[in-house]
Protein backbone atom coordinates (compact mmCIF):
# COMPACT_ATOMS: atom_id res chain seq x y z
CA UNK A 1 0.00 0.00 0.00
CA UNK A 2 1.50 3.42 -0.76
CA UNK A 3 0.57 5.34 1.95
CA UNK A 4 3.61 8.10 1.65
CA UNK A 5 3.14 8.31 -2.32
CA UNK A 6 0.63 10.94 -3.56
CA UNK A 7 -2.78 10.50 -4.38
CA UNK A 8 -4.84 12.30 -7.24
CA UNK A 9 -7.95 13.85 -5.63
CA UNK A 10 -10.08 12.18 -7.64
CA UNK A 11 -9.08 8.65 -6.81
CA UNK A 12 -9.44 10.17 -3.28
CA UNK A 13 -12.93 10.72 -3.93
CA UNK A 14 -13.86 7.44 -6.32
CA UNK A 15 -12.24 5.22 -3.06
CA UNK A 16 -15.30 5.75 -0.79
CA UNK A 17 -17.77 5.23 -3.53
CA UNK A 18 -16.25 2.27 -4.43
CA UNK A 19 -16.14 1.03 -0.48
CA UNK A 20 -20.00 1.75 -0.68
CA UNK A 21 -20.20 -0.15 -3.59
CA UNK A 22 -18.64 -3.69 -2.47
CA UNK A 23 -20.03 -3.24 1.37
CA UNK A 24 -23.14 -3.30 -1.34
CA UNK A 25 -21.95 -6.60 -2.32
CA UNK A 26 -20.04 -8.56 -0.11
CA UNK A 27 -23.13 -11.09 0.47
CA UNK A 28 -23.82 -11.65 -2.81
CA UNK A 29 -20.05 -11.81 -4.47
CA UNK A 30 -17.13 -13.17 -3.22
CA UNK A 31 -15.12 -11.56 -5.72
CA UNK A 32 -15.67 -8.55 -8.17
CA UNK A 33 -13.48 -7.52 -11.42
CA UNK A 34 -12.66 -3.93 -12.31
CA UNK A 35 -14.62 -4.40 -15.31
CA UNK A 36 -17.65 -5.05 -12.94
CA UNK A 37 -17.19 -2.24 -10.96
CA UNK A 38 -16.45 0.00 -13.53
CA UNK A 39 -19.79 -0.66 -15.19
CA UNK A 40 -21.73 -0.72 -12.42
CA UNK A 41 -20.72 3.24 -12.63
CA UNK A 42 -20.18 3.77 -16.25
CA UNK A 43 -16.53 4.79 -15.89
CA UNK A 44 -13.34 3.57 -17.55
CA UNK A 45 -12.12 0.18 -16.04
CA UNK A 46 -8.96 1.64 -16.82
CA UNK A 47 -9.57 4.30 -14.50
CA UNK A 48 -11.06 1.61 -11.68
CA UNK A 49 -7.44 -0.44 -12.36
CA UNK A 50 -5.33 2.55 -11.82
CA UNK A 51 -7.89 3.86 -8.43
CA UNK A 52 -7.39 0.29 -7.10
CA UNK A 53 -4.06 -0.30 -7.75
CA UNK A 54 -3.40 3.18 -4.71
CA UNK A 55 -4.55 0.37 -2.28
CA UNK A 56 -4.11 -3.12 -3.58
CA UNK A 57 -2.41 -5.40 -5.96
CA UNK A 58 -4.00 -5.92 -9.41
CA UNK A 59 -6.92 -7.73 -9.45
CA UNK A 60 -6.82 -11.64 -10.70
CA UNK A 61 -7.25 -12.71 -14.00
CA UNK A 62 -10.82 -14.01 -14.49
CA UNK A 63 -11.62 -13.91 -10.89
CA UNK A 64 -10.67 -10.15 -10.41
CA UNK A 65 -10.73 -8.61 -7.05
CA UNK A 66 -11.79 -10.66 -3.73
CA UNK A 67 -14.57 -8.01 -2.34
CA UNK A 68 -13.87 -9.01 1.57
CA UNK A 69 -10.05 -7.97 1.07
CA UNK A 70 -10.57 -5.04 -1.46
CA UNK A 71 -12.77 -3.61 1.84
CA UNK A 72 -10.49 -3.88 4.28
CA UNK A 73 -7.63 -2.55 1.85
CA UNK A 74 -9.74 0.51 0.81
CA UNK A 75 -11.08 0.94 4.78
CA UNK A 76 -7.23 1.02 5.73
CA UNK A 77 -6.13 3.23 3.21
CA UNK A 78 -8.99 5.75 3.80
CA UNK A 79 -8.69 5.38 7.86
CA UNK A 80 -6.25 6.74 9.69
CA UNK A 81 -4.26 5.15 12.61
CA UNK A 82 -3.65 8.20 14.68
CA UNK A 83 -6.83 10.40 14.67
CA UNK A 84 -7.78 13.83 13.59
CA UNK A 85 -9.56 16.35 15.98
CA UNK A 86 -11.16 18.38 13.89
CA UNK A 87 -14.04 21.53 15.59
CA UNK A 88 -17.32 22.63 14.11
CA UNK A 89 -18.30 26.33 13.43
CA UNK A 90 -21.75 26.71 13.13
CA UNK A 91 -24.01 24.29 15.67
CA UNK A 92 -27.12 24.82 13.49
CA UNK A 93 -29.66 21.96 12.06
CA UNK A 94 -26.96 21.50 9.49
CA UNK A 95 -23.56 21.33 12.14
CA UNK A 96 -25.47 19.86 14.59
CA UNK A 97 -26.78 16.54 12.06
CA UNK A 98 -22.24 16.46 11.09
CA UNK A 99 -21.83 16.41 14.78
CA UNK A 100 -24.56 13.73 15.64
CA UNK A 101 -23.18 11.48 13.03
CA UNK A 102 -20.56 9.05 14.10
CA UNK A 103 -19.30 7.42 10.32
CA UNK A 104 -16.56 9.73 10.01
CA UNK A 105 -14.77 7.93 12.67
CA UNK A 106 -13.68 5.65 9.60
CA UNK A 107 -12.05 8.44 7.75
CA UNK A 108 -9.87 9.06 10.95
CA UNK A 109 -11.45 12.11 11.44
CA UNK A 110 -13.34 13.01 15.05
CA UNK A 111 -15.39 16.09 15.70
CA UNK A 112 -14.74 17.07 19.51
CA UNK A 113 -16.05 20.33 19.66
CA UNK A 114 -18.59 23.17 17.84
CA UNK A 115 -18.31 26.84 17.97
CA UNK A 116 -21.65 29.02 18.07
CA UNK A 117 -22.08 32.90 18.45
CA UNK A 118 -25.88 32.05 19.92
CA UNK A 119 -26.22 32.26 23.48
CA UNK A 120 -29.55 29.66 23.51
CA UNK A 121 -26.98 26.74 22.22
CA UNK A 122 -23.73 27.79 24.04
CA UNK A 123 -23.59 25.43 27.03
CA UNK A 124 -25.46 22.47 25.52
CA UNK A 125 -24.03 19.07 23.95
CA UNK A 126 -24.56 17.08 20.78
CA UNK A 127 -23.75 13.80 20.96
CA UNK A 128 -21.85 13.99 23.89
CA UNK A 129 -19.42 16.69 22.17
CA UNK A 130 -20.00 20.88 23.54
CA UNK A 131 -21.02 23.18 21.96
CA UNK A 132 -18.99 26.61 23.06
CA UNK A 133 -18.66 30.35 22.48
CA UNK A 134 -16.89 32.12 19.81
CA UNK A 135 -14.32 33.10 22.37
CA UNK A 136 -12.83 30.24 22.93
CA UNK A 137 -11.92 28.75 19.34
CA UNK A 138 -8.11 30.40 19.67
CA UNK A 139 -7.69 28.92 22.91
CA UNK A 140 -9.11 25.35 22.27
CA UNK A 141 -7.42 25.47 18.62
CA UNK A 142 -3.97 25.64 20.66
CA UNK A 143 -4.69 23.61 23.13
CA UNK A 144 -5.39 20.72 21.08
CA UNK A 145 -3.88 20.98 17.99
CA UNK A 146 -6.64 21.35 15.57
CA UNK A 147 -6.07 20.85 12.04
CA UNK A 148 -9.64 20.72 10.57
CA UNK A 149 -12.70 22.66 10.91
CA UNK A 150 -15.89 22.39 9.47
CA UNK A 151 -17.58 25.75 8.58
CA UNK A 152 -21.63 25.17 8.72
CA UNK A 153 -22.34 29.32 9.33
CA UNK A 154 -24.18 31.38 6.52
CA UNK A 155 -22.62 32.55 3.64
CA UNK A 156 -21.90 36.19 5.24
CA UNK A 157 -20.02 34.64 7.88
CA UNK A 158 -18.11 32.08 6.40
CA UNK A 159 -15.05 33.78 5.20
CA UNK A 160 -14.15 35.45 8.67
CA UNK A 161 -14.60 32.11 10.30
CA UNK A 162 -12.31 30.76 8.32
CA UNK A 163 -9.84 33.55 8.54
CA UNK A 164 -10.37 32.83 12.57
CA UNK A 165 -9.93 29.28 11.74
CA UNK A 166 -6.37 29.20 9.46
CA UNK A 167 -5.15 31.64 11.90
CA UNK A 168 -5.26 29.33 14.63
CA UNK A 169 -3.48 26.65 12.39
CA UNK A 170 -6.55 25.19 11.01
CA UNK A 171 -5.13 23.59 7.59
CA UNK A 172 -8.20 21.55 6.45
CA UNK A 173 -11.59 23.01 5.65
CA UNK A 174 -14.80 21.41 4.86
CA UNK A 175 -16.91 24.08 3.62
CA UNK A 176 -20.43 23.83 3.71
CA UNK A 177 -21.44 27.82 3.26
CA UNK A 178 -22.27 28.32 -0.77
CA UNK A 179 -19.29 30.53 -1.21
CA UNK A 180 -15.95 30.50 -2.12
CA UNK A 181 -13.35 31.02 0.65
CA UNK A 182 -10.02 32.61 0.46
CA UNK A 183 -6.99 30.89 2.24
CA UNK A 184 -3.25 31.10 1.59
CA UNK A 185 -1.04 27.83 -0.05
CA UNK A 186 -0.76 25.03 2.01
CA UNK A 187 -4.65 24.86 3.08
CA UNK A 188 -6.72 22.42 1.49
CA UNK A 189 -11.01 23.86 1.05
CA UNK A 190 -13.11 21.17 0.08
CA UNK A 191 -16.71 22.86 -0.55
CA UNK A 192 -20.02 20.65 -0.18
CA UNK A 193 -21.66 22.30 -3.03
CA UNK A 194 -25.35 20.64 -2.20
CA UNK A 195 -26.43 23.04 -5.31
CA UNK A 196 -24.92 21.14 -7.87
CA UNK A 197 -26.43 18.02 -6.58
CA UNK A 198 -30.07 19.82 -7.30
CA UNK A 199 -29.28 21.37 -10.08
CA UNK A 200 -28.90 17.63 -11.63
CA UNK A 201 -31.99 16.61 -10.47
CA UNK A 202 -33.95 19.33 -11.65
CA UNK A 203 -32.75 19.18 -14.78
CA UNK A 204 -33.64 15.46 -14.99
CA UNK A 205 -37.23 16.31 -13.97
CA UNK A 206 -37.31 18.87 -16.39
CA UNK A 207 -35.65 17.28 -19.35
CA UNK A 208 -37.95 13.72 -18.57
CA UNK A 209 -40.98 16.28 -19.28
CA UNK A 210 -39.39 17.48 -22.62
CA UNK A 211 -37.94 13.88 -23.65
CA UNK A 212 -34.34 13.88 -23.95
CA UNK A 213 -31.89 12.67 -21.63
CA UNK A 214 -28.06 12.34 -21.50
CA UNK A 215 -25.81 11.15 -18.64
CA UNK B 1 -30.64 29.46 -24.15
CA UNK B 2 -30.76 25.80 -24.91
CA UNK B 3 -33.23 24.84 -22.41
CA UNK B 4 -34.60 21.47 -24.37
CA UNK B 5 -31.01 20.59 -25.18
CA UNK B 6 -29.21 17.97 -23.07
CA UNK B 7 -26.64 19.12 -20.97
CA UNK B 8 -24.06 17.03 -19.44
CA UNK B 9 -24.13 15.78 -15.87
CA UNK B 10 -20.33 17.49 -15.33
CA UNK B 11 -21.45 20.82 -16.68
CA UNK B 12 -24.82 20.70 -14.42
CA UNK B 13 -22.00 19.89 -11.53
CA UNK B 14 -20.22 22.76 -13.01
CA UNK B 15 -22.79 26.04 -13.13
CA UNK B 16 -23.65 26.27 -9.79
CA UNK B 17 -19.78 26.51 -8.72
CA UNK B 18 -18.91 28.88 -11.10
CA UNK B 19 -22.15 30.79 -10.66
CA UNK B 20 -20.65 31.27 -6.47
CA UNK B 21 -17.67 32.41 -8.18
CA UNK B 22 -19.59 35.02 -10.04
CA UNK B 23 -21.06 36.21 -7.26
CA UNK B 24 -17.88 36.50 -5.22
CA UNK B 25 -16.14 38.75 -7.97
CA UNK B 26 -19.37 40.66 -9.01
CA UNK B 27 -18.50 43.48 -6.83
CA UNK B 28 -14.73 43.76 -7.86
CA UNK B 29 -15.07 43.07 -11.47
CA UNK B 30 -17.34 43.77 -14.13
CA UNK B 31 -15.80 41.47 -16.61
CA UNK B 32 -14.35 37.89 -16.52
CA UNK B 33 -12.58 35.61 -19.10
CA UNK B 34 -13.27 31.75 -19.64
CA UNK B 35 -9.24 31.66 -18.80
CA UNK B 36 -9.95 33.81 -15.99
CA UNK B 37 -12.34 31.28 -14.17
CA UNK B 38 -10.59 28.35 -15.71
CA UNK B 39 -7.40 29.34 -13.86
CA UNK B 40 -9.41 30.31 -10.46
CA UNK B 41 -10.56 26.44 -10.53
CA UNK B 42 -7.64 25.01 -11.82
CA UNK B 43 -9.33 23.15 -14.78
CA UNK B 44 -9.06 23.78 -18.97
CA UNK B 45 -10.59 26.75 -20.22
CA UNK B 46 -12.11 24.73 -23.23
CA UNK B 47 -13.95 23.15 -20.51
CA UNK B 48 -15.38 26.29 -19.16
CA UNK B 49 -16.06 27.76 -22.38
CA UNK B 50 -18.17 24.71 -23.52
CA UNK B 51 -20.00 25.11 -20.09
CA UNK B 52 -21.13 28.67 -20.39
CA UNK B 53 -21.66 28.13 -23.94
CA UNK B 54 -24.86 26.37 -22.63
CA UNK B 55 -26.25 29.42 -21.08
CA UNK B 56 -24.63 32.04 -23.18
CA UNK B 57 -23.00 33.10 -26.22
CA UNK B 58 -19.45 32.85 -26.14
CA UNK B 59 -16.94 35.80 -24.43
CA UNK B 60 -15.94 38.74 -26.62
CA UNK B 61 -12.33 39.22 -27.42
CA UNK B 62 -10.73 40.47 -24.77
CA UNK B 63 -13.12 41.45 -21.77
CA UNK B 64 -14.87 38.19 -21.81
CA UNK B 65 -17.98 37.85 -20.71
CA UNK B 66 -19.87 40.36 -18.65
CA UNK B 67 -19.98 39.43 -15.32
CA UNK B 68 -23.60 40.59 -14.21
CA UNK B 69 -24.66 39.49 -17.39
CA UNK B 70 -23.50 35.86 -17.20
CA UNK B 71 -24.93 35.78 -13.39
CA UNK B 72 -28.13 36.03 -14.81
CA UNK B 73 -28.39 33.71 -17.43
CA UNK B 74 -26.78 30.83 -15.40
CA UNK B 75 -29.51 31.73 -12.58
CA UNK B 76 -32.13 31.52 -14.88
CA UNK B 77 -30.94 28.28 -16.59
CA UNK B 78 -30.67 26.55 -13.27
CA UNK B 79 -34.10 28.00 -12.03
CA UNK B 80 -37.37 26.39 -13.20
CA UNK B 81 -40.35 28.90 -14.19
CA UNK B 82 -42.57 26.29 -12.65
CA UNK B 83 -41.28 24.86 -9.01
CA UNK B 84 -41.20 21.49 -8.42
CA UNK B 85 -42.34 20.30 -4.82
CA UNK B 86 -40.01 17.76 -3.25
CA UNK B 87 -40.72 15.73 -0.56
CA UNK B 88 -37.94 14.55 2.70
CA UNK B 89 -38.07 11.28 4.28
CA UNK B 90 -36.40 11.13 7.75
CA UNK B 91 -36.72 14.30 9.52
CA UNK B 92 -33.39 14.22 11.81
CA UNK B 93 -31.02 16.79 12.48
CA UNK B 94 -29.88 16.60 8.36
CA UNK B 95 -33.39 16.30 7.45
CA UNK B 96 -34.29 19.48 9.44
CA UNK B 97 -31.28 21.18 8.13
CA UNK B 98 -32.05 20.97 4.69
CA UNK B 99 -36.08 21.65 5.41
CA UNK B 100 -34.70 24.95 7.21
CA UNK B 101 -32.13 25.82 3.98
CA UNK B 102 -34.47 28.41 1.66
CA UNK B 103 -31.73 28.20 -1.41
CA UNK B 104 -33.68 25.57 -3.32
CA UNK B 105 -36.09 27.71 -4.82
CA UNK B 106 -33.20 28.98 -6.63
CA UNK B 107 -33.13 25.44 -8.69
CA UNK B 108 -36.70 25.64 -9.14
CA UNK B 109 -37.22 22.84 -5.80
CA UNK B 110 -39.29 23.35 -3.08
CA UNK B 111 -39.07 20.66 -0.24
CA UNK B 112 -43.19 20.61 0.94
CA UNK B 113 -43.26 18.20 3.62
CA UNK B 114 -41.23 15.69 5.77
CA UNK B 115 -42.17 12.31 6.83
CA UNK B 116 -41.10 10.21 9.86
CA UNK B 117 -41.73 7.00 11.40
CA UNK B 118 -41.02 8.79 15.18
CA UNK B 119 -43.71 10.29 16.82
CA UNK B 120 -42.10 12.19 18.35
CA UNK B 121 -40.94 14.44 15.45
CA UNK B 122 -44.67 13.87 13.52
CA UNK B 123 -46.72 17.05 14.04
CA UNK B 124 -44.20 19.33 14.11
CA UNK B 125 -43.60 21.53 11.73
CA UNK B 126 -39.53 22.48 10.34
CA UNK B 127 -39.56 26.58 8.66
CA UNK B 128 -43.52 26.01 8.13
CA UNK B 129 -42.95 22.56 6.51
CA UNK B 130 -45.23 19.91 8.23
CA UNK B 131 -43.23 16.36 9.41
CA UNK B 132 -45.87 13.74 8.81
CA UNK B 133 -46.34 10.27 9.30
CA UNK B 134 -45.02 7.23 7.03
CA UNK B 135 -48.86 6.19 6.80
CA UNK B 136 -49.64 9.59 4.50
CA UNK B 137 -46.43 9.01 1.85
CA UNK B 138 -48.81 7.66 -0.85
CA UNK B 139 -51.35 9.51 -0.46
CA UNK B 140 -49.36 12.55 -0.46
CA UNK B 141 -47.42 11.95 -3.33
CA UNK B 142 -50.37 11.43 -5.34
CA UNK B 143 -52.41 14.53 -4.01
CA UNK B 144 -49.32 16.67 -5.21
CA UNK B 145 -47.97 15.08 -7.94
CA UNK B 146 -44.52 14.71 -6.36
CA UNK B 147 -41.69 13.68 -9.04
CA UNK B 148 -38.90 14.29 -6.14
CA UNK B 149 -37.77 12.78 -2.59
CA UNK B 150 -35.25 13.50 -0.30
CA UNK B 151 -33.92 10.14 1.82
CA UNK B 152 -31.88 11.19 5.21
CA UNK B 153 -32.67 8.04 6.85
CA UNK B 154 -29.91 5.80 8.64
CA UNK B 155 -28.46 3.28 5.68
CA UNK B 156 -30.67 0.04 6.88
CA UNK B 157 -34.39 1.80 5.71
CA UNK B 158 -33.00 4.08 2.62
CA UNK B 159 -33.33 1.11 -0.18
CA UNK B 160 -37.35 0.36 1.17
CA UNK B 161 -37.93 4.04 1.90
CA UNK B 162 -36.55 4.36 -1.90
CA UNK B 163 -38.60 1.99 -3.31
CA UNK B 164 -42.00 3.34 -1.89
CA UNK B 165 -40.81 7.02 -3.25
CA UNK B 166 -40.45 5.58 -6.52
CA UNK B 167 -43.55 3.57 -6.16
CA UNK B 168 -45.20 6.51 -5.57
CA UNK B 169 -44.13 8.37 -8.86
CA UNK B 170 -40.88 9.42 -7.57
CA UNK B 171 -38.11 9.92 -10.29
CA UNK B 172 -35.71 11.82 -8.56
CA UNK B 173 -33.92 10.90 -5.72
CA UNK B 174 -31.57 13.14 -3.64
CA UNK B 175 -30.10 10.02 -1.27
CA UNK B 176 -27.96 11.11 1.77
CA UNK B 177 -27.66 7.67 3.12
CA UNK B 178 -23.91 6.46 2.10
CA UNK B 179 -25.32 3.16 0.83
CA UNK B 180 -26.11 2.38 -3.17
CA UNK B 181 -29.61 2.31 -4.15
CA UNK B 182 -31.22 -0.12 -7.10
CA UNK B 183 -33.81 1.90 -8.95
CA UNK B 184 -35.55 1.15 -12.14
CA UNK B 185 -34.46 2.85 -15.17
CA UNK B 186 -35.86 6.47 -15.95
CA UNK B 187 -35.16 6.99 -11.78
CA UNK B 188 -32.04 9.67 -11.17
CA UNK B 189 -30.46 8.61 -8.15
CA UNK B 190 -27.69 11.73 -7.12
CA UNK B 191 -26.05 10.59 -4.33
CA UNK B 192 -24.24 13.25 -1.40
CA UNK B 193 -21.27 11.93 -0.94
CA UNK B 194 -19.73 13.54 2.38
CA UNK B 195 -17.37 10.43 2.90
CA UNK B 196 -15.48 11.79 -0.68
CA UNK B 197 -14.68 14.79 0.64
CA UNK B 198 -13.71 13.62 3.86
CA UNK B 199 -10.99 11.22 2.48
CA UNK B 200 -9.55 14.46 0.43
CA UNK B 201 -9.24 16.64 3.86
CA UNK B 202 -7.76 13.34 5.61
CA UNK B 203 -5.33 12.88 3.20
CA UNK B 204 -4.15 16.47 2.85
CA UNK B 205 -3.20 16.29 6.58
CA UNK B 206 -1.53 13.07 6.67
CA UNK B 207 -0.06 14.21 3.56
CA UNK B 208 1.15 17.47 4.86
CA UNK B 209 2.67 15.47 7.40
CA UNK B 210 4.87 13.62 4.98
CA UNK B 211 5.83 16.29 2.72
CA UNK B 212 4.38 15.45 -0.49
CA UNK B 213 1.25 17.35 -2.12
CA UNK B 214 -0.53 17.04 -5.35
CA UNK B 215 -3.74 18.49 -6.48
Amino acid sequence: MKTNATVSKQTLRRLPVYLHYLNFIKNDAANISATGIAEFFDINDVQVRKDLAVVSGSGRPKTGYVVAELIAQIEEFLGSRTETDAILVGAGNLGRALMSYNGFAEYGISISAAFDKSDGVCGTTVNGKPVLPYDGIEEYCAHNDIQMGIITVPVGEAQSVCDRLTGCGVRAVWNFAPTILRVAPGVLVENENLASSLAILSRHLREGESGGEKN
